[in-house]
């Protein structure tokens, strides 16, 4: 898929076929997050791939909008490691670019996926660490559930030329 | 270009040539950010597009990494707006997912990018915030540097397998 047409058409997809996500798209997936962009190149993030049905349902009881969980045959907690940084504070940039570049990637391997804020809410973030036995240098940054869609969703305008400014905000 | 390959393929372009962005593919990359994800489709951005020699020089003297403004014929001011947001604080999620679409839709247009952080660093957030007259709803988030590539880069190894766990940080 086009990487253009990958932005535009991307959705974010709540409704899986009951069908296994395959290992090597997924591992595709999770080394398109590894090319993300950060800041001095310096990569502070970890995934955890959750497949196992008890987590799941942990994961939904601890977070308020994950129900897609228990249709999805995967998820991806997208975590920062601040051990890893050499520009403190920069870690949820950096996780959310890489968060960005798994919904794409899912996408253009044809699958569906959802992006579940976690980080900066601090109950979902403790709830998240102890379920997954986080070290306190790891921060718990997103979700995404990830699986063949089962639903569509066309294209929506979201272009908004207002919201474009030239050299000044009050242009 | 395939979705994949940008993912894999874009680096962080610093020399351009001395060629102005052709509008209608700007505004593809400042309609690219537009169709990010953000928290309950809130949509909180702005994008201020900086031509203006004198403003770049600003913004050169007001951030330790923005040398490359001087050679680049454009950049992008990614703003976050707190009035716009239904849920606080994630404006600088949003607006880190706005910025990957702009680097990815900006390669796979032939163009060059870098993304220069702003937010969190309050000194530069208010240097920058001066130069642009922003109100205070509206928060500096990132700035891109954009312009036809001057320099080439090769696909670097960034796949870190030991970044992925399964179901559990000691897995």
């Amino acid at each position: 898929m086009n990487a253009i047409e990958a932005i535009f058409t991307r959705r974010s997809i709540r409704k899986y076929k009951q069908i296994k996500v395959d290992n090597e798209i997924l591992e595709l997936v999770l080394k398109s997050a590894m090319y993300a962009p950060s800041a001095r190149n310096e990569q502070p993030w970890h995934f955890i791939v959750i497949d196992d049905p008890d987590l799941k349902n942990r994961v939904m009881n601890a977070h308020p909008h994950a129900k897609m969980l228990s249709e999805a045959p995967v998820a991806i907690l997208v975590c920062g490691d601040k051990e890893l940084e050499i520009s403190p504070d920069y870690w949820p940039v950096d996780c959310a670019a890489a968060t960005q570049n798994i919904l794409l990637s899912a996408h253009a391997s044809g699958l569906g996926a959802v992006w579940l804020g976690v980080h900066p809410r601090t109950e979902r973030k403790k709830a998240i660490r102890e379920i997954f036995g986080l070290p306190s240098h790891v921060e718990p940054f997103s979700l995404v559930a990830i699986g063949v869609p089962d639903e569509q969703k066309d294209q929506p305008e979201r272009f908004k030329p207002e919201r474009i400014k030239r050299n000044s905000w009050n242009s």
